[in-house]
């Protein structure tokens, strides 16, 4: 009876409790009621943002709540709260918990758009931003620099969130360690889906970013985010502090890598790495500095190269200043797996001492890593990769153990430090392959190193005690279960699943401004037919979305741009991607074929030109200051008769006007100058784009106006291909000066009267840092 | 019954286990039957150095102990096993203890006297050593490097254990990081009492160091040692590792300071820093780098400047390379206490931006502190202090708060940053000053900055919780309880209060060999009579100890030396101290009148003349190479018709040849060359010696032979002071060339037909590092 009566009461109690708890739940319609909510908070306390459009809400957050009673500030339906236009979210106090916002259609107008900090007195501390999506909340100016994440304060966390989009300047997400309430701080950055970040061209596109070259502590927990398609720069991960770790992400298709940068002591285990054949730009994890454990990690198909490769250990810099290149030590790369990647092993990455005539002492990376181990890692290909390590630099400060490699039944024998095997591997999805329990693989002996006790279970959880299989992949069964669950990661209202949209296909007559209106009516992805043979165009074509324009049959369309002088026939907005096919393009000698916008080109934009014409302009492109397109592919076509060719040369200090500029089978005839300018100004060794191909074209009187002497100009790109061309009477000295320190190559050009291909090894540019 | 029958069965199984325990001891005899029964043991055994001297004998101890069992290796009785000749003591493995044993007359042979590990692979974790003694096992030579205690590994101990004497170049205690094996280390360094370590002159001096500039995590605690007289150099500790603890030492009369240097996040609190009138060189704590805490300290009568000063914040270097000066961040300095002290807070220490012109832009320290706070300190003058703090840079990046100064009555308002109050003390006892109950010292309010909950104690472990007072005593009666208390520091076995001895009034007539007999059976501190008026040497007069010759009434006892040529009068040996009064000496024209041996100065010597004549040698002194003068003081004498004078310039790369050199109230004349040379060769900004202190003396008809065409040759040396000297008819150019930017003064000097002295403000010396 008594008993029974407690229990009574205890429910009770629990009820009324609740009661309480939602009772202290605050609708809010509008920033003026949630300013009164938040200032009137008390611990316990829920401050509901109605569903909605909020625009322009600078929401300072502070607040101060216990570990039992957050204060919190919620979606009321998570994902149905709009917040829009200059906005931001500040938190500031202790024990906050903000979930189910949703950023979208504009920016913030301050440093950061969720701040763990209001004011320089007020940071917070022990708060959580949850359940929340930041989409496309990009500044109108690719050059204008925020951060979408800023951390500050002690123990704050951001979990399940979406954050994708960020095309200008900056982090995306970054944590400060700046001053003794910011550092230690034991962040927790769990369960969030990065999606796509387009590349930016140049320095500061990094997706998270931990710290300043200053090795302060740092104990940020990075773990379970999926990372898609994060193409920002060459680092997707840039850690910058110490004690930090990197467990079970996965990194699908990043252009970049996780970079142990300026860090000391991370940890980076388990985390999954997939790439594939489409791009060679895939990166894995670089490390630089002392103390890293890479462990458990796995990679597929990561093709890229260097600064990029699946696993890079880079050289440094005699007694380096703090914002360099400090020497690789006591690193420990153990238990990882490599399936089909290209030269995955890639040791004293950055060695430039052939570099000393044109670079200061104190930028010669000549230090290769020393007391580093590399033990019981597997290399598994299923067809020959010719060097599995790619040696830039002395190697006897590596110790190698039990490393066994499978290189599709040949023998790879440099260096001695592989051990080939054959290794029976099941194929358990597209990306991942796991060794049949069959096989041995060092289960009696796999090297037990110093402290390798704390590598206590295998990329899915499996414990090592029992048993230690060499790679990541301790366990085929539990291998066999693993499926990447998108679910886990980002908000649990919101899809990261896009709809695959068929194209409508349109046409346009020749009708006086139809085909502007076709264009600005059709949605992205649309195929428009030109039915006519010749358009005549007063104003520029915007494009703002992806839109096609093809001419069917044998003649090309001839559009034929009479707009005011100095304005292009083609008007690229931000995301804006412009395909042709067999047009022509005819204009005057005042007017553009093509230009970016003069300003807030928040996005990159895309040409793509095929069996085309571009005759008779001032110039074919010509890039703007802070433009950008991520690519720019020209095949088939004629261009002639006009001013300027193709000119990206707007920006200075690192940043450029273009990533991929491919041009193959194309003619150039008659152009005055800049037949091609492609550009990026000064020297930042990190950065490492810009790619120009131009391949089997022909170039004929070109550059009787070229002021420079040189046909091409590419200075400071770091990849550029020319080869198979024929340059025939054009009167310039220099057809190309290439550099031939990087990627810089040329091959099978046929030069009649134009100058030549001069390749200088070393190129002395300005240091930007 | 039943009760006490377990009581009497426990009682039994408790002496049986001790009787197993001590009956695996094993007595060895010699170093074959050490080896075997180091090889032998297992956990708990207990390894038993016979009583007596073991001679060149270099121990290997390795063994696994366990934490309940561990493996020992002991006196006898403590302190009667003398280890002496070529030996050492190597640990390697797991829980091993050593107790008792006595190192002295002799040396290592290698790097190390007592090293926590044998070989690259055998490191020693979870070791201790106690209760032993190292004194004097010095090199033979100083310019031979060598560190007494070498801590690898990891979690070892050294305690209760008296280490002093270390003349010759290396750290003393030093605390190696490099390796995942050797970080991380928690070492304990605690309860030890550092003995007397004379200052050395040049670089690597410490008494104990940790890690190298490379950041590494320590955790290393160095707390509640006693600190006498540690002058080695001007960094006593100097910290280059992480996370380190220094607390509850004591620094008694050091002529050096606590130094962060590399170090991050370390921890000074509760210190006792006793200095004294008696040297304007005792020093307390300086920082580099960011976020230390320097709580709790107590300081009195630390009078050195700059390097040395009672706190010096030092300035940084923008993106400094690893090895130099970091800018100082995040440090709080708060609750300490200096009493009598010099200009205690130094702000901005080692700013040299007017150095640009002579040294790289990579040596100019131009970067103040910043976000640091100093507060709730408390300055107490018993006289007043002209300039409590010493600004050297700009200093808004420091927080002030609460910061009191009793300054003998005076009000100091410079930078508005310190609070005059009349703060009424107690002394009680000759050091410590407490205050009286009664003042309220912001009682109420004192500031509270970031994470200052941190500071629970005050200096004598008395709670801050419920009230805490400005400066480093919270409570007068703990503190009237309070003695230092030397049982608790070193062996005890073995006392640190050294007997005063009086010394033997002795007497020599000119009998042949009887001055050099009586030096010889003298002990050291004797005071010899010449009784005689002639004294014919023919050979050198040997002194390695501290002899004092005198002549009592008017006349000067002379003596003539017939030695060989090339030999000195007086040979300084290691340890030599010679005082002559009343005494002239003659020598030849190939005669040194004094000279240390030409190798193996283990030690430094010194020579203090009074009322004496130099006549007619080669040289006065001539220093060799590696040998040292801690002090040379010639007052009312004659020093003439020499080829050359005072020759201290043999050594190079920052050692040099003496440290307090002073001639005052001296008549040189007719010295050829050379009147004197002391010389340091080489830039190494953190090394401030050399003391030249030329006063009231003439100079007449010297420097004829001078090649140099200057007088007082003082290159590289930091303190120079020519005051109210008279020269007269010197065939020079120059009479000194001063060094302007460092301590180098002259004043008041009378100059005819001699040359000038020229001051230049900035040399350009080559770098040391």
């Amino acid at each position: 009876m008594k008993k029974s009566l407690l229990i009574t009461i205890g429910a009770l109690l629990l009820f009324a409790s609740c009661q309480n708890l939602s009772q202290k739940g605050v609708l809010v319609n509008n920033i003026d009621e949630l300013n009164k909510s938040i200032k009137e908070a008390s611990p316990g306390d829920e401050i509901i943002l109605a569903n909605g459009t909020w625009k322009d809400v600078q929401i300072k957050f502070y607040g101060i709540g216990t570990k039992e009673q957050p204060i919190s500030l919620r979606a009321e339906t998570p994902g149905e709260v709009f917040i829009e236009g200059q906005s931001y979210l500040h938190l500031g106090g202790e024990n906050l918990l903000v979930s189910g916002l949703y950023f979208r259609n504009g920016y913030t107008p301050s440093s950061g758009i969720i701040r763990y900090k209001i004011g320089e007195d007020s940071v917070a501390n022990h708060s959580t931003v949850t359940n929340c999506v930041i989409d496309g909340f990009t500044q109108p100016s690719r050059l204008t620099s925020d951060r979408w994440v800023e951390f500050y304060g002690r123990h704050n966390q951001m979990d399940h969130c979406y954050i994708a989009g960020k095309s200008n300047d900056g982090n995306t997400l970054m944590v400060y360690h700046t001053g003794n309430e910011n550092t230690n701080n034991h962040h927790q950055i769990v369960y969030n889906y990065f999606g796509p970040r387009p590349r930016k061209g140049g320095p500061r596109g990094e997706t998270v970013r931990m710290g300043n070259p200053q090795m302060t502590p740092g104990y940020v927990n990075v773990s379970n985010n999926f990372f898609d398609a994060c193409n920002g720069e060459v680092e997707i991960v840039s850690d910058k502090a110490d004690y930090n770790t990197f467990r079970n992400n996965i990194f699908y298709k990043c252009e970049g890598s996780l970079v142990l940068r300026h860090a000391n002591y991370g940890t980076v285990d388990g985390n999954i790495f997939i790439g594939g054949d489409d791009s060679p730009f895939y990166g894995g994890i670089r490390i630089v500095n002392t103390g890293h454990w890479i462990t458990n990690n796995y990679f597929y198909k990561i093709r890229g190269e260097e600064f990029r490769s699946p696993i890079a250990l880079m050289n440094g810099i005699p007694n380096s200043i703090l914002n360099r290149y400090k020497q690789v030590t006591d690193a420990v790369i153990a238990y990882n797996t490599w399936v089909d990647c290209k030269s995955p092993w890639q040791l004293g990455v950055g060695q430039n001492r052939a570099s000393a005539g044109v670079l200061p002492a104190s930028e010669i990376r000549s230090l290769p890593p020393i007391r580093t181990t590399l033990a019981n890692n597997l290399i598994y290909n299923t067809k020959e990769d010719a060097s599995p390590i790619a040696k830039h630099d002395e190697i006897d400060g590596i110790l190698f153990k039990n490393n066994i490699l499978d290189n599709n039944g040949s023998v790879y024998s440099d260096y001695g430090v592989l051990r080939n095997e054959h290794v029976a591997m099941k194929r358990v999805n597209e990306w991942l392959y796991a060794p049949l329990e069959s096989q041995n693989l060092f289960l009696d002996d796999t090297f037990a190193g110093y402290d390798f006790k704390r590598i206590e279970k295998d990329l899915f959880g499996d414990s090592r005690a029992e048993k230690s299989r060499v790679g990541a992949i301790n366990n085929l069964t539990t291998a066999e279960g693993f499926v990447i669950d998108k679910k886990k990661y980002g908000p649990d209202w919101y899809s990261t699943d896009k709809v695959p949209t068929v194209p409508n296909m349109l046409s346009a007559t020749s009708a006086a401004g139809e085909l502007a209106k076709t264009i600005a009516s059709a949605k992205s992805g649309d195929i428009i037919d030109l039915s006519d043979e010749v358009y005549l165009l007063d104003a520029p074509l915007k494009i703002d979305k992806e839109i096609t324009l093809r001419r069917k049959g044998e003649n090309k369309a001839q559009l034929i741009y009479k707009g005011a002088a100095n304005t292009p026939a083609f008007e690229m907005n931000p995301k804006g991607i412009i395909k042709l096919d067999n047009i022509s393009i005819k204009g005057e000698k005042n007017q553009l074929a093509f230009a970016p916008l003069a300003e807030n080109m928040s996005s990159a934009y895309y040409l793509f030109l095929n069996n085309c014409d571009i005759d008779g302009f001032d110039y074919v492109l010509r890039a703007s200051k802070g433009s950008f397109a991520d690519s720019i592919t020209v095949s088939n076509s004629n261009i002639q008769n006009c001013n300027n060719g193709i000119v990206l040369a707007a920006d200075e200090k690192g940043d450029y006007n273009a990533e991929m500029v491919t041009f193959e089978n194309c003619k150039f005839t008659n152009i005055g100058q800049n037949v091609i300018n492609f550009y990026r100004g000064g020297y930042d060794e990190s950065t490492i784009g810009g790619y120009l191909r131009v391949l089997d074209s022909s170039f004929e009187k070109c550059g009787s106006s070229e002021k420079s002497g040189q046909l091409l100009k590419t200075r400071g790109i770091i990849n550029v291909d020319i080869s198979g061309n024929t340059f025939r009477n054009n009167q310039v000295k220099l057809i190309a000066l290439l550099w031939g320190e990087k990627n810089n190559h040329h091959s099978e050009n046929v030069v009649t009267n134009s100058g030549i291909i001069k390749v200088e090894q070393q190129l002395k540019l300005d240091i930007l840092y």
